[in-house]
């Protein structure tokens, strides 16, 4: 997608194929910078401090950290430590784990001196499969904003979207906007709810900048609003990314979605999360199995921002001596999801959904 | 209740009978401030800015305020004019609108000159009815959360609670706070889970600073992580306030409580609404005809803290060029809500429910 008027993607290969360069995305949205990765360790670093997040960049990043490991030392113990490396850094994202187990299946098998290249490679087309596979979550997701176009008669479809699921928590186009994008491109009328998403606020940062950029309509909500608007009948669709998809249909994401799904049920409005193949845990029955992250206390009791100065700085917000809990993210039941968005399809929430999009997995 | 030793209330007469003292909640959890009231004018910015907030307080306080014009000007004219004024500040919470009645009834049979005393002591008993009240509504809301402690053998009762329902949202004690303070006081062991509540972060500032002063053990959390804990088993009760309540039960109150009180109701655990008489809007039948505030979308957009140098500043979060929208109260269907509990006991949330405890509303 564009910023400024120039095509980026958040990753690329860089140094002739011995280094990454990444959107450092904890300073967002106050600057825009750049950034080199040049060893697993770089990576493995830029996924804990959130400089790349989202669950689809994370396994790209985490593709690219490992072929740089590999150029460094590409012995079976090389290989094994830096899958261990890479994958601790997040719990709840399937997609880090996914890309690394991709990549071992290609490198595995060859002879030390072969592996470098071929992991480069390797993490390429795992960008490059992003890529395609998000562009084709954005056509099936299209069919459903056309749908309520149509029914609303020219009146905008209200989109509610949650954290960032957008171009920047993949490699081009995102998940959950992806249709969002195409919608607008195709001179649908569209207007997002963006909720700000405490308390790293993706949304009033990551997603408000991108919409922004490609000049799609939208309103930072506080998280709070979400269900008011859809009571007032201001809200046509939730569309979602998730971190995890479990073979029932349960859905890790962003912590808040759950409250959102039910706010969706309780009001008739439709609930649907867009995710690629890579997302789904085919080996998890159920959500609440999946490990959910804790995070930092200071997330939750301090703000960064721009100050009049423009210069950006971090105050503590909450009362002095404040103590806080931060889990990361939640688990949505299927029974609250209208339907998943995938690269195959749209198809309902259940193994049977699922296995009707991926019948190879029967 | 106590603040660094010192026994305080939230609004307390000054020169004479000539003016009221507050506490400045714009400048908290960072600044304790106190500020003095001398005309109807500043009693109508205070509540207009949250100077002073919470449905009781900006009741006394507007009480207080009618009491002050009539210093200046005793006449019909003056009466009428003060209380639209005083009235037009704050449309949800109708406690505002109640104290006003109130005062009208008693000030405007009297001739001119005897109007300014009578009201002055009017005001002060309405804030002294405040505070009985809130201890009334402690008493009974002990009780759900000494069965809750009984049950719990041992183990703290988890409290969520959202906004600041606290003694400073009151004029002493608190609504939704009460109960939770008595049974600190009665050692019951408590621990609450304190909603930030964005935008303007009364949970993280206000209820923290109440907590943390009298020693109640709790953790802030943002807004989204409330029902994730619900699913966990780690909430035994849900307890808000309330700006209003219909005849049949719906609640108006900070926005997102709908969120907590679905989440509630779809994890089983009670949620309960804690409001003094004032709050009951006896004229309305339905909730979804409460004017509902909006706000000012700066409150969305930047946040206020403090820098490491301890100085307060405000900084803008959010994507530049981005626009928010901030409706301040939703409406919770008197459907998710377990009961209330006012300081004449506690009640299913419904008309028959209400009439048990106010039958002379029959």
């Amino acid at each position: 997608m564009k910023i400024g008027g120039r095509h980026y993607r958040t990753i690329w290969p860089v140094a002739g194929g011995r280094a990454v360069e990444i959107i450092d995305q904890t300073e967002l949205p106050h600057r825009f910078v750049t950034k080199e990765l040049r060893s697993a360790g770089e990576a493995a670093r830029a996924i804990k401090v959130m400089e790349v997040r989202g669950a689809p960049l994370i396994g790209a990043t985490a593709a690219y950290g490992l072929a740089m490991a590999l150029r460094a030392d590409a012995s079976d113990r090389a290989l094994g430590e830096a899958i261990e490396l890479l994958a601790r850094q997040r719990p709840t994202a399937v997609n880090l784990r996914w890309a690394l187990e991709e990549m071992r299946k290609v490198v595995a098998p060859l002879s030390p001196s072969r592996r470098a290249d071929a992991a480069w490679a390797k993490a390429g087309a795992i960008a490059d499969d992003d890529v395609a596979t998000c562009r084709r979550i954005g056509e099936h997701g299209l069919g459903l904003i056309r749908t309520i176009a149509e029914r609303n008669g020219g009146r905008p479809v209200n989109i509610l979207t949650h954290c960032n699921a957008g171009w920047i928590a993949c490699v081009d186009w995102g998940t959950a906007t992806a249709p969002i994008y195409m919608a607008h491109d195709a001179g649908i009328p569209v207007h997002v709810w963006v909720d700000e998403t405490r308390p790293r606020n993706q949304g009033a940062s990551l997603t408000a900048f991108e919409l922004g950029s490609h000049g799609v309509p939208y309103h930072v909500i506080v998280e709070n609003a979400g269900g008011h608007y859809m009571q007032r009948g201001q809200v046509d669709l939730v569309l979602v990314g998730t971190d995890r998809v479990t073979r029932r249909g349960d859905v890790a994401n962003k912590i808040g979605t759950y409250l959102k799904a039910l706010a969706a049920r309780d009001t008739g409005v439709p609930f649907y999360v867009a995710l690629p193949h890579s997302t789904i845990d085919w080996s998890l029955e159920g959500g609440f199995a999946i490990e959910i992250e804790e995070r930092s206390e200071d997330e939750v009791l301090r703000m960064t921002g721009r100050l009049p100065d423009k210069s950006v700085a971090t105050v503590e917000i909450a009362a002095p001596g404040a103590r806080a809990a931060n889990p990361a993210f939640d688990v949505t039941p299927a029974r609250l999801v209208t339907g998943f968005i995938t690269e195959r399809g749209v198809a309902e929430a259940s193994l049977k959904g699922l296995l009707s999009l991926y019948p190879e997995r029967a």
